[in-house]
Parts: C-alpha cells; sequence; structure tokens
C-alpha cells in the first residue's frame, strides 16, 4: 500500500467468532455436522407481527428516508414503553432511533469523544465499544473484572481509575459475553462517581428484555443525565434489520441530531415501521414465549456445563451467554475452541474476543440454538473431554 | 453540560435543508401547498420488483445478520453489473455493500483518516464528505471550484494544493449539488496525482445512473488501486432502505470488513436480498423509464430557470440538481430561499448547505417531483420576482 492505513486499523483486531464460523462453514460444506453455540444472536426469525408490519410498510410505498433520529410514531412507542414498564416519563424527543445499537454508540462515541480524552470499560466486554473510542481518536481504558465483582465495574474502581481526561464510563447490564447484571444499586454508585467527576454514564441495556427471575431495569430511573443504548436486535428478535435506539440527555439531542444527518442520513425505513409491531400485545406474548426458553436453555446448560468442569462461577441472570473459566481444561482457549470445533463439532467462541487479560482462560457459550442441539453439544463435549 | 461535546460537533453545522423542510411542514400544516424541491431524494417509490422481492424475503424469514460485507449474491450482481455495463472484470471479493454509501464513506475515513492527515474535496459539494473526515480526526480540505471547471477539481489544481499530509482527494460524478459531470481524461488527470503523490483518489458515483445524453463511466475502468462508492438510494429509488457499496483495491478488503464488523456489524438484512432485484429487466426498465422522466424535467426547468434570472452556467449532464447562481438577483441565497418559501411557497436548498465560498450566491433545485408540480413552482416563482 501507498500511505499506510491509519493506526486505528491496526488496533481493531478480527472478530475469532468470525474465524470459527468460517471454519463451522467449511466443516459444514464436508458434510459434518456443527452444534453452533457460537453466535450472539437469536436462532429465531423475527416474531411475524413485526414481519407483517414491514411487509405492510412495503405495500404502502414507505421506502423513503425518514427524519434522522427516526419516525416520531417510533420514540413515541418506545416512550410508552418506559411509562409501562418502568413508570418513567421520558420525552419521546429524547429517544433518537439509530442504525442499530452500532448507529447509536457511533454516534455517542462522536459526541464524547475526541484524541485527548478517554472512556472506562470493563475487561471482559462488548469488543466493538473499544473501537467506537479509538475510531473518534480516544483512548479506551479497560478495567478487569472478574467473578468475584460479577464481572461488572464498580464504583469504587471507577473512582480509582477515573482520570483527568476521562468522559465517560461504559456499563452493561445484562453484559456480553459473560451474561450478568448490574442492580439498581451499583448503577447508582457507578452514577454517582461520573457525576460528580463531570463525565457521563453510558448504559448498555440492548439485552433488556432477556432477564430470569429478575425484574428488568433501566438506568433511566436514576437520572435524566446519561445515555441508555437499546436495541430491536436480540430481545425483539431483529437483528438483520438493523435498528436501535438511544435515550440521551436533552442538551445532546440537537448535537446527535446533526451527527445522525451526516454519519447515516437516517435509519432504515421499513424496520422502523415494522418496529411498530414490536410492542403490540401479540409480539410481546411471543417474545416472552421465547425468554422463558432461553431460560430453560440457560437452566438446562449451566449445571451440563459445570458438571463438565467448565468454572461458570456465577449464574448469568440474563442475555443467552455463559462465560467459562476453562483453565482447569487448557491454557489456551483459543485452541481449545478450535479442537471442540475440529473433533466435536461444537463451535464456541473464545474469550480473546472480548478482552485481553484473562482471556485466554474464557470460553463463551451461546443458547441460541434448540435444546436438542445443545443436548447434543453437551454429549459431544462429554465425549471430546472424556476422548 | 459537564464536559464540552466533542470539538468535531461544533464544525458540524446542520443543514439547512432540513430547516427548509421543517418550515415547509409547518405551512403545509396550516394549509398551505408547497411545491417541493428542495429534496435531494428520488419522488418514485422503489420499484415494485425490488419491493416484492423484499417481501419475499421477509416471508421467507431472512431476518438474521448477513455478513459484515454483505452477501455474496449480491457483490455477484453487481460485479456482474459492471462486466455488462462498462466491460469490467471486478472481483465480488472487491465489493464491500454497506449501509447506504454513508456506511462507505464512514469505512474509507476510518481506513484513510486520522489526525494529521488531510483530504481534498470541492466547495461546494456533498457536506457530510468533510464531516466524515473531521470526525475521523483529519481535515478537509476544501478547494473552491467554480462554473468556469465545470465545478469539479481538476489535475492540476489537485497538484497545486497537495500537501504533504493529504491521503487523498474526493471527486463525484455526476455531482452534488451541480449536477456535472468528470469526463474520463479529468478522472485519469487527477489519478495520475493522487499515484504520484502515494495517496487515493475516492470517486463518489451514486448517481452513476443518472446521466442524460452521454454515457455513464465509472473510474474502475481507470485502475484497481482507487476507491468508487455507489449507492442503491439515487437511481435505483431505495434511499430508506439504507444501502450502497464500495470498491476498494484488493489490499483494504481485510481490513475493511474489520471496520464494517465493528462499526455497524452488517447492511440491512432484507434491503440486500431485495436489492438482488435491482438488476433485474423488469427494474431496470422502470429505472430507464424513469431517468428519462428526469431528463425531461431537467430540459424543462433548466431554460425556464434561466430565462427568470438564475444563472445556471453549465447544462448539468447529471443527478437531478441545477445549482443556479442568484447573485442577480439577491445577495443572500439563504434569506432568498427563506423568502421563496414564504411567499411562493416554494422549497429550494441554499448553496450554504455545500460550502462556503460563494455559498451565499447559490441556489440549488432540486427536480424530484413531477412535472405538473415543477410547472407550478416556475410559475410561482415567476410571480414572486415581478411582484
Amino acid at each position: 500500500m501507498k500511505k499506510t492505513l491509519a493506526d486505528r486499523v491496526g488496533q481493531i483486531e478480527p472478530f475469532r467468532v468470525m474465524a470459527m464460523l468460517t471454519e463451522a462453514k467449511r466443516l459444514e460444506a464436508m458434510g459434518r455436522n456443527i452444534v453452533h453455540m457460537e453466535v450472539g444472536e437469536p436462532d429465531f426469525v423475527t416474531p411475524e407481527p413485526i414481519i407483517e408490519a414491514g411487509k405492510q410498510a412495503l405495500t404502502q410505498g414507505l421506502t423513503h428516508y425518514t427524519p434522522a433520529t427516526g419516525i416520531p410514531q417510533l420514540k413515541q412507542r418506545i416512550a410508552d414503553y418506559y411509562a409501562d414498564c418502568f413508570q418513567l416519563d421520558i420525552a419521546a424527543e429524547r429517544i433518537v432511533i439509530t442504525p442499530g445499537a452500532s448507529g447509536a454508540l457511533l454516534l455517542v462515541a462522536a459526541c464524547l469523544v475526541q484524541p485527548g480524552r478517554s472512556v472506562i470499560m470493563s475487561d471482559p466486554g462488548y469488543p466493538c465499544n473499544r473501537h467506537f473510542v479509538s475510531a473518534m481518536g480516544g483512548e479506551a481504558l479497560t478495567l478487569p473484572v472478574a467473578a468475584s465483582s460479577g464481572y461488572q465495574l464498580n464504583g469504587s474502581q471507577l473512582a480509582d481509575h477515573w482520570r483527568e481526561d476521562t468522559v465517560a464510563a461504559m456499563v452493561a447490564t445484562p453484559s456480553n459475553p459473560t451474561g450478568t447484571l448490574l442492580t439498581s444499586e451499583q448503577l447508582v454508585a457507578l452514577f454517582e462517581v461520573t457525576e460528580s467527576r463531570g463525565g457521563y454514564l453510558i448504559v448498555d441495556e440492548i439485552y433488556q428484555g432477556l432477564v430470569y427471575q429478575k425484574e428488568s431495569i433501566t438506568a433511566l430511573t436514576l437520572s435524566d443525565e446519561l445515555f441508555v443504548i437499546n436495541s430491536f436486535s436480540k430481545f425483539f428478535g431483529m437483528t438483520g434489520w438493523r435498528l436501535g435506539w438511544l435515550v440521551a440527555p436533552e442538551a445532546f439531542i440537537e448535537p446527535l441530531e446533526r451527527l445522525a444527518q451526516n454519519l447515516f442520513i437516517a435509519p432504515p425505513t421499513v424496520a422502523q415501521h415494522a418496529a411498530l409491531a414490536a410492542f403490540e400485545p401479540s409480539t410481546q406474548n411471543e417474545l416472552e414465549r421465547r425468554r422463558k426458553l432461553f431460560q430453560q436453555r440457560r437452566d438446562y446448560l449451566l449445571p451440563e456445563l459445570r458438571a463438565l468442569g467448565f468454572d461458570i462461577a456465577i449464574k448469568p441472570e440474563g442475555a443467552f451467554y455463559l462465560y467459562a473459566n476453562v483453565s482447569g481444561l487448557t491454557d489456551n482457549s483459543e485452541q481449545f475452541a478450535l479442537d471442540l470445533l475440529e473433533h466435536a463439532g461444537v463451535a464456541v467462541t473464545p474469550g480473546s474476543d472480548f478482552g485481553t487479560l484473562d482471556a485466554h482462560k474464557y470460553l463463551r457459550f451461546s443458547y441460541t440454538t434448540s435444546m436438542e442441539q445443545l443436548k447434543e453439544g453437551v454429549r459431544r463435549i462429554r465425549q471430546f473431554l472424556n476422548s
């Protein structure tokens, strides 16, 4: 190449899960059967009422641009959702509809981050978070979190590591890759630190609806002065539609709109009209049915994996992930994952996709496949470990 | 606010066209009829075969993520399109499907731009271009272009202003806001400068299919070592679907894929499957019919506006814009545009959306409305000027 690539490109590692997927597909093309526990995407197709609403929008010819921050009707539906589920009065104007949660992360990073600024986040965590920060020229300060702290940042850790140049802290509840939650008390403690230091708390709630045996919470109950990111992808089963949203402090709405106009013009139109059906009772019933299925899968997979020697210290209470310490089985989880795929036909994601610190000790299992497949996966892993 | 916004936010001005739209909607809500010549979006709904293919994809439950750079079938269709229309052999792997041309601009900027680097582009030009560069910490070097040079950069101008820190030059053919084309000879001259200086040429071809009385060209005939951005929005009438593509030098494909994985995960799935129908003969027939309608509109509007005193120095040969010097009518085109809306009920876009240099002397007319509406608009403008 002539001019070198921008430095940020060298800092972005490829997702190992994609290499796993490619290898899995290669094996499948050779006739091998693979149990997929690597993908961070529900196995279910989008609920029928949403699909029908999408078709309806197409029949009506709703194919033009929408406003940059989304159609008012969808903002209002989301505001109603916060009112119904959390008794919160969120002004619809504070809701920015985005092309996936990715679009929301891009906007928040563009708003807050520049060279000479840092953002604190956990290791392990959602890998793209650091790259949104580095794309905008900032530094991602990753702090190690362990099973002992529920794999979540806590207030005193945040206070200890907050720097003069830090502008925000990012957390996720439920979290990817660990499936663990933050309590309201933990959120309050984190928020108090960001407030006292003059920065912002950014809370990723994209797995909000996928919580088991506990009530879902939202950081919006704490304050209007924080950023909450959500998505139609995971709970609502709309991954491929690329639709998410952001709730921001009021003073940020105008700059966020300007950024949205310039960075992506508008979110996909048909997806927005389809998503209006996401809050209908028939959809919600189906989503609740699916949530229970996810819970059943977790309740099956967790003890089975533990019995096989996978150290899952905490019972994850949300999302659809189990984050297992495999240091009792291997000293290289990435090689172990490849062996598991090659020899047992089970695809999982190595910890190295989610951080650096103890990543080589961990694997992420996604229970985004049927109970039958999970059972087959467990049978194969058992056989592999005994061979 | 606590921490200040990132500096880039202050550099991004709101689109005046949005303020015009808002005002137009306010007037319409009061019962006024408005002729819309401000919007850079075809008035036509997406062609029926594409809509049908979208519905089909939904019926088939194609609602999951696709690969980050798009489905292989669509890449192949686009490669076939280059083969059919330009006798070019573009490897499908060099085509990156993106969420709109916006996604392509984001990826190219993320690949090439960082603090301490500059990108050359024209003033006037597509306003978002400079913001993609500034988002990535680089400097947009805007060079004035006038009617005398067809509102396009030329090779010697590029050579004169190329700096040590310049990594790329961006051009568009046909161009927004001027509708002017680059010839193959002009493209060669520009490419030779970028080559000799060790940088890259980035060519925006999103209005490629909308060329009148000339043959469409593509910069890909010059070399594989440049970036070409295209879109399903304008010619194909798919604005709201948010789908575009990028053809990149082979060495960039792997980094672009990593960036795409991190910055937007994948382009919208249904849009990709729908776009497979964009190259079908029935769609192409409809698109050709629409192209001819655009040409008829241009051929009507251009002489009418000239007769009214709007100085349109060059006959635009593409896109759906007329860029008019109005300095014979006003010394403030932004105020003139507001007056035109308020008093004549005709919405146009002030030049200030597209640059700074002579922006106050210009208005952009979009012929993205019916012939009847254009005629009514001309009648109203005539009356306004005579009153």
